[in-house]
């Protein structure tokens, strides 16, 4: 954790405890600086990323002091419990609108979860990139069949094991993103019409998916902090033949929750037990707002029943598509579908993120994109509290860059969506997240947006409509 | 067509005519120059590509004569007709190996139809990506969501613009290579169980991809100079439902047959009217040695019933896998599955593929990789015909870099593959090419290599393994 941040959880830390209260003068700068045993400039960092989170504001000419939104902790949303049904996403077209709006530049991009490219390492990733076409010309116009260009699959391994998790190099496949991961596995181990259990709720381009695949989805009730309800999983796993599970263990889209290692751990022993493969997509943990990256379920894994998927979209470059699989006791069927499907992922992509990877860049990237988005999201949700109805909910994730909202029971998300697109703004509408359409008055807040784009007006103009809909005008 | 070729044309055309028999002296280099109203050099060019084929020998200080061998077009190998049955591959670790094998310098590399670096415009290419990083950095790490990059579809459908072929950029989707256009395609028409005619023999990717999808191959007759025997075909969509056919219609990989015009058109007249949909893979089309490109089977496809492939891996990049499908009537069906496989196709090679077509070096150097692979195939032929065994059949394709080669019929391709790997030499056993083990006797020979690599040496060493073979030693 950086100096700043240190103080900025000793504040929250004060506030919490109620040793500080709204309206309450906070230490000074040079006292603070005294008692942390840090600079001046440290503390003023800290104070300053707090007021723009909403916890403390400046009076001039005085100091500091705890606003009265402070220890409005907005409430987390409630679980949904469901049966087993055909799986399908609902609005179509809405999912193809999502996605065009987030190259619009002038959409407020609120949308989709697609981390705007100031936030990434567009030029070390650029010259990466000239350096491999430099040393390797040849070897980058051609086939790397699968499993994929070997440096890469070294610097995943690498990454697993700084995690505590042992991967071979020999048990990773490259992938064209982390979609073809799990589609590659979700393939393996399911056959049209089996039943799949999956959060609720969960990242619509799963549901699309399992449709796709002609699957059957059982939504599985699902905690805002600590993930799927694993009594609720062994109950449905009872009575209902579920051929995998398929999980966002770390930051989850669009909940932002982190399973507890003790939770992983029994998820994957549940699964063991029974045979089933767990499907973990952890393309987020990289982005943890707290000193240690959590782990992957994997980790836990004995019996190679996992099937851990990630990916460099989310914090490297969306558009070169590099993503990976660790398919576990499925590692040879998963490699012949690759084989067969697309021969292989693009060579120069794969040796770029490699040599990006190597050079040491990418973790000192790391930190900045972490500092960025635990800003923006602690800044998006002090918004909300300022501006959309008390009976709001809204997550409080470690990490990542999604805020899921729950609005008045009567405020339906689509119709949001609808009045938002109006005033140039784009939210993602919870329905989407369901194949029963539960979740009409939530929404999904992307917090990965550039931050010259998003102003405090956009929440005020959301606000005003979400006040509008909740008196039916 | 090059002047050179010209001259070589008329050579050829005046042995076929017996106007010129072997042994005879051909013009000398002044006569022809005059006659053909062209240079002395190209004139030279041309004899001494023709003494490479083995049509000409130079006698020192006499000139150029006709072979003997010049006459010996070795016959046409023989079609097989087959049932329907579920799809496998046969032997499916020599699928990985023959893939393995052409990574490896020191292997002879007559096996993957994988074509060597030394053909491709790999500077040009690179020149593009470099250029296109420089001018758009932020879109070149960016998704590219389908249906991809558009100045990359208006160049491909400039591209059918050129073959008499109505595209619209609207209708094309582009792909990570042509076999995941071609798995998109299949996926969509068909359902694990149906029944899909392809070609025999056919490209083992195809059979690989459908064992993968659960699919029944029926694999139709299929003549070496005009493809699939469309009244074979006829008959069997009588009895047997077929849900799909495939073909590979110009230069096809294995046989280098060219579906003319008037089958193309048949083809897809009789499969419009009983509404199957026919996949076409189109990937070798620009690589012909005559003056025009054949037509794909999309130029006849009035009612939108051919999901039309290709890719740009054979001719420019095989690494950047940049391919496309344009699927007709299917094209929503198959953008949901492109979306919801793998999201996007990475952009940065989009965008520098696109960058090189419109920069007008795709032509130029298109005309070198024709002229080389011409070449080469004429001169393997001529190999085949001086050591290989007098009864060996093998093709004479009008484009692409592949050989099809009917050994006698006690020799197993097989047996051939393991003995010339000891060699480190590696062809491809014809057995890849059928569901049904059929083409026992054949193996499939890659001219695409490196013109430094491939010497008579390698054709000796064949000859003598099969005449071995053949004596059961």
């Amino acid at each position: 954790m950086l100096r700043h941040e240190q103080v900025s959880e000793t504040i929250a830390h004060m506030i919490t405890s109620g040793a500080l209260s709204p309206g309450d003068k906070v230490p000074s700068l040079r006292k603070m600086s005294q008692d942390a045993g840090v600079s001046i400039s440290t503390v003023s960092q800290a104070y300053i990323n707090l007021e723009h989170q909403g916890v403390l504001e400046a009076r001039p000419q005085s100091g500091f002091y705890v606003t009265e939104h402070a220890v409005d902790t907005p409430q987390a949303p409630e679980m949904k419990t469901t049966a087993a049904e055909p799986c399908c996403i609902p609005f179509r077209d809405l999912y193809n609108t999502i996605f065009s709006l987030a190259g619009r530049s002038d959409i407020v991009p609120l949308g989709a979860a697609v981390p705007s490219t100031s936030l990434l390492p567009v030029k070390g990733l650029l010259r990466a990139t000239r350096r491999i076409m430099t040393e390797e010309p040849e070897r980058v116009v051609s086939y790397a069949f699968p499993p994929g260009v070997r440096e890469l699959r070294e610097q995943i391994a690498l990454a697993y094991t700084r995690m505590n998790t042992k991967v071979d190099v020999d048990q990773i496949i490259i992938t064209t993103g982390a979609t073809e991961a799990l589609a590659l596995g979700l393939q393996t181990v399911t056959r049209p019409g089996d039943v799949v259990a999956v959060e609720s709720p969960t990242y619509f381009s799963v549901l699309k998916l399992m449709q796709q695949l002609g699957l059957m989805a059982v939504e599985v009730p699902t905690d805002p902090e600590t993930g799927m309800d694993l009594d609720a999983l062994d109950q449905i796993m009872e009575t209902s033949d579920v051929k995998a599970v398929i999980t966002v263990p770390n930051f989850q889209n669009p909940l932002g929750f982190t399973m507890p290692d003790e939770n992983k751990q029994r998820l994957v022993e549940m699964l063991t037990a029974r045979s089933v493969p767990l499907l973990e997509d952890d393309i987020y943990g990289d982005l943890h707002f707290g000193d240690r990256r959590p782990s992957p379920c994997k980790r836990f894994d004995t019996k190679g029943i996992v099937i851990s998927c990630g990916c460099y979209s989310k914090n490297i470059a969306p558009g070169y598509r590099v993503g990976w699989v660790v398919p576990g006791r499925y590692y040879k069927e998963v490699l012949e579908r690759k084989q067969a499907f697309n021969s292989a992922t693009p060579t120069l992509t794969q040796l770029a993120v490699a040599e990006f990877l190597k050079s040491g860049e990418y973790e000192r990237s790391l930190k900045r994109i972490r500092a960025a988005l635990k800003r923006e999201v602690g800044w998006v949700r002090h918004m909300i509290c300022q501006h959309f109805p008390s009976e709001t909910k809204v997550t409080n994730p470690a990490g990542g860059f999604i805020l899921w909202v729950e609005l008045p029971s009567n405020v339906s998300g689509r119709d949001l969506f609808d009045e938002a697109l109006k005033k140039n703004i784009s939210v993602t509408p919870g329905v989407l997240f369901s194949s029963l359409r539960h979740y009409r008055n939530c929404i999904r807040i992307n917090c990965g947006y550039d931050q010259d784009t998003v102003k405090e007006d956009t929440f005020i103009t959301l606000g005003k409509l979400i006040k509008k809909l909740a008196l039916g005008k």
